[in-house]
């Protein structure tokens, strides 16, 4: 059992009741990551419908998480389809709600139409021994997280402050050597540094409001290839889009989300 | 009042519970509009929050709409923040679910943060007299909706089989000269040809099964320029990303679905 695997188990308790613990290896400072409470959600809903893979992941953040402290998962399935399950998750901790999560499950192996060519490739960049670790100083911020995923930075993207682009690339895995899978690409989607910081500078946290994630193929084996770009930053709400692609080359997810820039370090 | 405006009209029959009704006129080929019926549902949703902008908004297709008949939508507010109010809604007909709603609401006149330059800029395209009037034969069906929604087709890629992208760009208005507002960009998202017809001919109906906008900014009046791109269309899924812009330029809305490609009139 990985890591990951074990620190998102959820038991039933009772019909479309779920309970887990939330570990705070997984945190961001002094906060669970978003994506390691999604993969919470996620597990219970997993357990609620037939289709193995979530192909579409909706979030929205309501409030922060309690890291060692046990969670509670309300599940409701909307819809058991032949070819696609639709399913809603409520997270709540100290009986206030956390998560609210809106998610459609599918089976990636079985072909749902037309196929074609049509896809986003990667870029070429350094592999993941020329980037560099992701360290929690370029956001200001202790990064727990950094024993449970092993984060490398495109090297040029990674000081605060030097890139012209608003624009992370890397590569992600488990810390303990486990492989990917299509449900922990929900996590990876949600553990880069927010892009705006190579524009900004230290930024600080960006709390995320809402966050999409569409799994398009099961990842091989290996280092997943990331990157994030900020689409729009007005007013404090920013849009950043990602994509992950697997060690073949092959685009496994997109990822979008609305997230708030409350502050910066130093003017763009 | 517009014509939109009359036709998304909900009524409050008791806490939580809005009705309305499915007009016809707002059909593509013989099923209304998904665009329409996240209207419907996001007018209940802004009755019941006290913020007025839909920033993000989320809605799952759980079954085609019923046309020329009532819709109940069940509103539940998840939280009523300073800034952002959260809620979900389910639109229901003939007693059955036709579409989950989760969305986020704020003010999109009040800053939030940092503000930057950063954003999408629209490609310069001919102008809406000199694009060609959208019309279902591409799709081989009729469109309704072309008595409430004037959309003009950029013509390099009006033709099925004659575009090289997956890419449709173009503009739209309401056809009785009402002006568009945060609201209605949610609507425009939704209500032009599926972007692979360009590259895969005829396509038929592509059902979408989720759609996420972020609205950025209300939209200054006059057309509103669109693009749609398929990032990726595999198995029969299709990812398809959209930006909108006003008559002043300003990105004013982003969109993203995942829809189902179920067959193609001639091969890529």
């Amino acid at each position: 059992m990985s890591l990951f695997s074990t620190e998102v188990a959820v038991t039933q308790v009772a019909e479309g009741h779920y309970q887990g613990h939330v570990h705070s290896a997984w945190n961001i400072g002094d906060k669970p990551n978003g994506g390691y409470l999604l993969s919470l959600a996620t597990r219970a809903l997993s357990a609620a419908v037939s289709h193995p893979d979530p192909i579409s992941v909706t979030t929205h953040y309501l409030r922060p998480g309690i890291p060692d402290a046990p969670c509670d998962i309300q599940v409701q399935v909307l819809r058991a389809g032949r070819t696609v399950s639709t399913a809603r998750a409520t997270l709540s901790q100290a009986g206030k709600p956390r998560l609210e999560v809106l998610a459609a499950f599918s089976d990636l192996a079985v072909a749902a139409g037309v196929d074609t060519d049509i896809t986003l490739s990667p870029a070429v960049i350094p592999g993941p021994d020329a980037c560099v670790q992701r360290d929690g100083a370029a956001q200001g911020i202790d990064i727990p997280i950094r024993s449970r995923l092993d984060v490398r930075l495109h090297s040029a993207l990674a000081q605060p402050g030097n890139a012209r682009l608003a624009e992370i690339s890397g590569w992600i895995r488990f810390a303990d050597g486990s492989e990917p899978d299509a449900r922990s690409l929900l996590l990876f989607t949600d553990t880069f540094p927010p892009s705006p910081f190579g524009v900004l500078g230290v930024v600080g946290w960006v709390p995320t409001l809402e966050l999409t994630v569409h799994v398009r193929r099961r990842p091989a084996p290996g280092w997943i290839q990331a990157r994030f770009t900020t689409d729009d930053l007005h007013a404090g709400r920013m849009i950043e889009t990602g994509c992950l692609w697997d060690s073949t080359g092959a685009l496994v997810a997109q990822s979008r989300q609305l997230g708030l820039v409350l502050q910066s370090g130093q003017a763009s």
